[in-house]
């Protein structure tokens, strides 16, 4: 598989997985950790391609009695199975008006987080747990 | 906290967590993916501090018997937590003789990757499950 800084585009290669080297994990006001740029990214770039470890419904069944439950992504075609996604994947946090979207790929078994506007340097990413990045149902606890 | 890249060493901060933009993920023969470099690293050199989930012992039965079993790591003084970490630490394979070792800093709920020797450019690197890069105690699965 072709990795970061290939010489040519001919070799990218959709199953690469990479982190911008641009991202950082610090502390987000009254959120715990979170995931910044210290560079202005432009919109819609690809920041992150990393891997998911995928469970089945069993397995989800008993990782949602643990701490865990407020990580793990839903998964597959009929959202049955679960995963645990590595990388800084679990470490964005969410908001309704997210400035990244996540796209899972369950083929590969990765994750992909993109902008979906253009990013200040030092401006915290957020997802939007939801998948879409405006998507407004209510998640799984209040947002601070 | 300090973020990567400051320009004094005066505001180098222990709690920094990075992934060195050199460490790329890719697939390692008969074991899945593993971490690779794309450049040469020197002995010695912290290439990962990365955030970890921190579980207690009940939590820990739990995931015990799911596939996490497989990546989660004894956490704090007495081993009795768990942890899931983050970032790449999940995709290390094992060694009996790593080229790489892993920290706990129980404190700020991070793991560190050093290197133990001088790595060359494109080799795969390893920790030993069981902490100290030499230990040849047996891990919980044949290694291929």
């Amino acid at each position: 598989m072709a990795k970061l800084g290939s010489e040519s585009d001919f070799e990218i290669d959709i199953f690469v997985m990479m982190i911008d080297p641009s991202l950082y994990i610090d502390e987000s006001n009254e959120k715990g950790r979170g995931v910044f740029a210290n560079t202005p990214i432009p919109s819609n770039t690809i920041i992150e391609i990393s891997p998911v470890i995928v469970m089945s419904a069993d397995e989800r069944k008993l990782i949602d009695q643990t701490l865990l439950h407020d990580y793990i992504f839903e998964w597959g075609p009929d959202s049955k199975q679960c995963c645990m996604a590595l990388g800084y994947v679990s470490v964005y946090n969410h908001s309704y008006s997210s400035n990244c979207e996540y796209e899972m790929d369950f083929a590969n078994a990765v994750i992909r987080v993109k902008t979906v506007r253009n990013i200040e340097a030092d401006e915290e990413l957020f997802i939007n747990y939801n998948g879409d990045w405006n998507d407004s149902k209510k998640i799984w606890f209040d947002v601070k």
